[in-house]
């Protein structure tokens, strides 16, 4: 029996890739999954927490943890595709050395220990969960991420003192703002399939997520920003729901569109989602968004179940409705 | 995507039951899967080494070794099934927590912990392999063997020392002859699905393998014990192709069968195979399959590439000289 992906030749919707990782980047990818025409997740590679953390030290590999739970999102809408996403999904609770280890993650590590090639390995688990789409990482090398946080507390003096804060998961978590991220290595080898995905793209989507341990590290990967700036894609950047703890406390929906164009002033937004109930400022916001070129849509694309998470059916309208504005199809 | 078992209702071939564990039931199942109309492995679940041992004391699970090693004999005969059997049988190489560990054994272990069921676990994998057959514990609880040894020397006086020895791993690797076996807990719960398979069954095959940690273990389960001797499916016995180092060392292929009629002696055998190469005194070995009312077939099934392992095309054969005689078919 072999289950094939589905083939580019026959297309029923857009090409997107999809710019994430974590829960950010599941609730993008549930959104597209059934929309696009041929879906590509491209995922952060600088996870050192965790079951993921664990795995890249002791074996030296990339971290697993994200691009399984893009994969888990992809996985096939029946019970097979279900079923083999659960067990991906769960986790050993033992208090032994396997303890908190996610299964899919182990699976992820034996299948690029065994057949050597990152992306080879993850179409495996792609295809063993029937998925609709593709899961790849931003970059071929396990990534190190460094911050610059400012201290949420004043000297006397008024003075704000600065940290260097290093690894995705002290970022996540700092007790601060961060100030500035930046990558090591700083010129990674990036994954040739998403440099290709990207230059074919008929949408490109950034964010939700965390923001600078999950969304801003694509931007530092010279080559997968090279292919950002350049595609004839139409780019969107769905805002968070509401500021994260953590990384970003205290920054307004309209900073985190800054720092975006900060990092990249060359990339061009075409879109920005943001849900009704998370901008204080919409006059503000809107101001900052066609600065950078960008069409505003505030709509309800929050879950209703008080998670604070996106909900998938919403934001697929919010991209069919604002992406796809026009395009009866069929897609090139 | 969902893949299904072969259905009972569509039979080409007989029902077989084949008993054992580790690398002599993988020969036993490799020489039948094309063969059988429906194949069911039954394992022991006795393991304490390796990883196996491991993930029993750690989650307090059934040893999933033997099973895993047994689902991948029995993959599907193409890509997909050959790449998932190498996936489970993979195992890491770290020095770390995860070293020595087969990839197969943490996803047995996941689906047993998500799923809850043995039963359903193993199906879940044997579906992903494509397998051409299923695997079944011969337990449902994880078995201690503890067995009495005797010393290869003699004591000054002639006396002949006995030592208890306690686990699979000890008994299989002891330095000296077993005398007697025995399994804790004494009467553990069967696997309805094995009981029922061996009712049903054509077919029932013992061996090869380690005589004491792999082929007895299934007579010492009260209620494998009764269906193996009430079963109207004709009985097999594979014969060893050498004595194995540690708990066999001075065995005749005679005493492997005088020990089978000493633990059932209730338990009727039809045809004993053995291997021309492996029979130093065939008189005396057919007096003793005779005596037990099986027939001694003495052919070719040995590997020719110095393996010590069974071909399993020559023990396919020998199958279906013995037992398939007269039986055109359809199997019931």
């Amino acid at each position: 029996m072999t289950v094939h992906l589905a083939e580019p030749g026959v297309l029923a919707g857009p090409k997107v890739v999809a710019l994430g990782g974590g829960h950010g980047l599941a609730a993008s990818l549930s959104a597209l999954r059934r929309m696009a025409g041929r879906l590509t997740a491209v995922v952060t590679v600088a996870d050192d927490g965790g079951s993921s953390g664990r795995l890249r030290r002791e074996l030296g590999v990339l971290p697993p943890g994200d691009l399984r739970m893009a994969l888990a999102a992809l996985c096939g809408d029946d019970e097979w595709g279900r079923t083999w996403a659960r067990v991906l999904q769960h986790r050993f609770d033992s208090g032994g050395e396997l303890h908190n280890h996610a299964s899919g993650n182990l699976l992820i590590v034996a299948l690029w220990d065994l057949l050597g090639g990152h992306v080879e390995g993850l179409d495996w688990v792609a295809r063993l969960l029937g998925a609709q789409g593709r899961v790849l990482p931003m970059a071929l090398v396990p990534m190190n991420i460094e911050a610059l946080v400012g201290s949420s507390r004043r000297s006397p003096a008024g003075a704000r003192e600065i940290r260097t804060v290093s690894g995705q998961h002290a970022v996540a978590t700092v007790d601060g703002d961060v100030v500035a991220v930046s990558l090591s290595p700083p010129d990674p080898p990036a994954c040739p399939e998403v440099i290709d995905a990207i230059g074919e793209a008929d949408w490109v989507v950034m964010g939700p997520g965390s923001w600078f341990s999950s969304v801003i590290p694509h931007l530092l990967v010279p080559q997968l920003r090279e292919a950002l700036v350049t595609t004839s894609a139409l780019r969107a950047v769905t805002l968070n729901l509401s500021p994260e703890g953590g990384e970003t406390t205290n920054f307004t929906p309209e900073m985190h569109l800054e720092v975006l164009g900060a990092y990249a002033p060359e990339l061009r937004i075409d879109v920005v989602i943001a849900d009704s109930g998370s901008v204080p400022d919409e006059p503000l916001l809107r101001r900052v968004a066609n600065e950078m070129g960008a069409e505003l849509v505030v709509t309800d694309v929050a879950a209703r179940d008080g998670s604070a998470r996106h909900d998938s059916q919403l934001l697929g309208w919010a991209f069919a409705r604002t992406l796809g504005r026009g395009r009866i199809g069929p897609w090139r």
